[in-house]
């Protein structure tokens, strides 16, 4: 790995943005108060990584790198909110989230993991529709065991538990500004990295050796954490945009597909960038500039009122007019914020409506040759005066690194 | 940031290690087939990250940042094994798993993400037992919804579902050869990334800015992912070991501790350093040095036949009998593997044999002052001659750093 050397430090040009306010909780709260009553629960009861910072403002790594114990956050519908946590854990809970009723147990305890805790919290909730929410739905990954969450649902009756993520997927589908300014954040943090990454991609480097290097400079940039970095390489192009790194060396006639999912303060950007390794092939040339054709369509297409189908449609009339086969992946950019990947899915059939506050991918891709797939991907923010890109917008001309 | 820009690029010694073969996977699916006949299960279905990892041998960043879509391994008493995926992720399969039955759906498809197909798969396999194993049990983070297992769990009737964890979890809890290669090269990381440590930390640093340095520093030395960092700050001590980073700038008179899961090919290290800025007080040093004598009594009962539990007491006893109040963790140390903490816990009531492939943390904690805490820990692998450390151990007196 002696061409990783060549990295040089980087010299971090912003600030820290501040942390989320007060009033940005309250607010959040405001709105789940009110989503929660429209949706006829009494309370939810959260346990996904996600959905507990956003709510609480709790701040961890170490829930989510360690399932030993389970972390959980019950708001109710007067916004009244509750951490059933670890006992060891209260200190940190205390210093990050608004928050401040906490039920601890010493754990691990493997045959009882603050599930009687949890069912004494809810028990003392009022009970006018005597639903409560949990995160059985859609995108959702607990931050316990299933068998925990069977135990809690038949724990909490006579409440009757029900799915809570149609709330949580509201309540998280409209940005705030300061949710705004983190994904952006993560964005200028990944545009600057994939910049730098025409000057330390290296002849003979291999595909792990280049996503040490672009993931290491995004944190010498600032960014917090860098969970994702796909890539793709083969001569004149790469047939699968989720996997690697493999050992594979990149050589001369290369193209360098990297997909990243750079995270600041919780907040992901999420795009990708293709690199020729000398001059690449005319077919991934003319590729690179009608997929950039079919992303500006996107972006256009990105206004409040449209709909995210709208939004595919946008993308796939370019390729199709150009007679292209549209790519495997089922969908052309989705949502994006406390997750890489999140709802809406820019495709037929989903008619999510785009408002102020969205936040969205847009990844026209397309196969070619046998069996290869280019992609293209671009990070935006629905505004009332239209599309703001958050990413900085690739060359038509796919990049050429000299090799 | 200005501080950060100072880490140096750094050259890797290492190469990387040979990727699992083919033999290691028979071995792991002879393994499984015994199990699930000892548990009578006909076989089980998969989704948590690690699991079909291990299982299937299949390897993607993808699935894990992006909760759109699941991915299913089902495997068999006899052995056989279908992954049931993502249409667009069929390449990325065949490419590193070793079963080469996919089924595909196009996704996403919310309304049915893939349960039809499971529910296919499984109802072609024979029933023996007429057990279907399912991740309900603990420690397992599900790779899709609560919703959608329910689903799955009903669809694959008439099968009864019960609990796979403990047959996954005896599987994983004896590491072959080549599993702790991955852990020891995880360890080895780590360890050069403390030693460097002393020399990057500035007065002045953010705890985010060590943080960024520290995993950007470990990537550069081979590591894949740096997951975890925790870092607890202040003056004479901290007061949480899940916390951070925060924005707190540390100064002299510090001590400054860190816990990190560094990743390697899906494998982890975890462990911690302590380092004051400037000479630290007495009550410090002593109880470094203290801890510094348990985790010896740790490492030494960490021999084939003892249990968790008498590795927590070897540990708790050199505490105790200096008068020491014992920390709140609630255990110390655990299992180590696929994931950063794994069964079992060195505490009092689990039983757990030690065998020849566990690999374990060495963890003892002690609150000291006013709310503060020190932990301590290793990592090792127990072998037929005893417990051989992975980590390079700690010095017995804590690491200064002149500030």
């Amino acid at each position: 790995m002696a061409k990783a050397a060549k990295v040089k430090a980087v010299k971090l040009g912003h600030r820290e943005l501040p942390r989320f306010t007060e009033a940005e909780f309250a607010h959040r709260v405001e709105r789940a108060k009110s989503l929660m009553t429209e949706h006829k629960l009494d309370g939810m009861l959260l346990s996904v990584e996600q959905n507990i910072e956003y709510m609480s403002g709790f701040v961890s790594q170490f829930p989510w790198s360690s399932p030993s114990r389970p972390w959980y956050f019950i708001i109710d519908r007067e916004g009244n909110g509750t951490g059933v946590i670890p006992e060891f854990g209260e200190t940190c809970w205390r210093g990050s989230s608004w928050a401040k009723t906490v039920l601890t147990w010493p754990s691990p305890r493997p045959e009882n993991e603050g599930i009687d805790l949890v069912a004494k919290a809810v028990s003392g909730i009022k009970r006018k529709f005597g639903r409560f929410g949990m995160e059985f739905g859609l995108e959702s990954r607990l931050g316990t065991t299933m068998g925990d969450m069977m135990r809690i649902a038949d724990a909490i009756r006579p409440f009757e538990a029900v799915d809570c993520i149609p709330v949580m997927r509201r309540l998280r589908y409209i940005k705030s500004a300061a949710e705004i300014a983190h994904i952006r954040r993560a964005c200028t943090i990944g545009s600057d990295t994939f910049d730098a990454m025409a000057k330390f991609i290296a002849d003979g480097d291999s595909e792990s050796e280049i996503c040490r290097k672009f993931a290491a400079h995004a944190l010498m940039l600032g960014a917090d954490k860098v969970p994702f970095t796909a890539i793709g390489t083969g001569k004149g192009g790469y047939d699968s945009i989720v996997q690697g790194p493999s050992d594979r060396r990149v050589r001369k006639g290369d193209i360098v597909f990297l997909d990243t999912g750079v995270k600041y303060r919780g907040y992901f950007c999420d795009f990708d960038r293709n690199f020729a390794l000398g001059e690449p092939p005319d077919e991934a040339k003319r590729l690179h500039a009608l997929l950039w054709r079919a992303t500006e369509a996107g972006i256009k297409a990105a206004v409040p009122g449209n709909t995210a189908e709208g939004v595919f449609r946008a993308q796939a009339k370019v390729l199709e007019d150009a007679g292209i086969v549209l790519g495997n992946v089922g969908r052309m950019g989705h949502g994006l914020g406390k997750n890489m990947t999140e709802y809406p899915s820019n495709m037929l059939g989903d008619r999510t409506k785009l408002e102020v506050g969205t936040v969205l991918t847009i990844e026209p891709g397309a196969m070619f040759g046998k069996n290869k797939i280019l992609v293209h991907e671009e990070d935006l923010v629905v505004t009332e005066d239209g599309p703001k890109l958050l990413t900085r917008r690739c060359a038509k001309e796919m990049p050429v690194v000299k090799v």
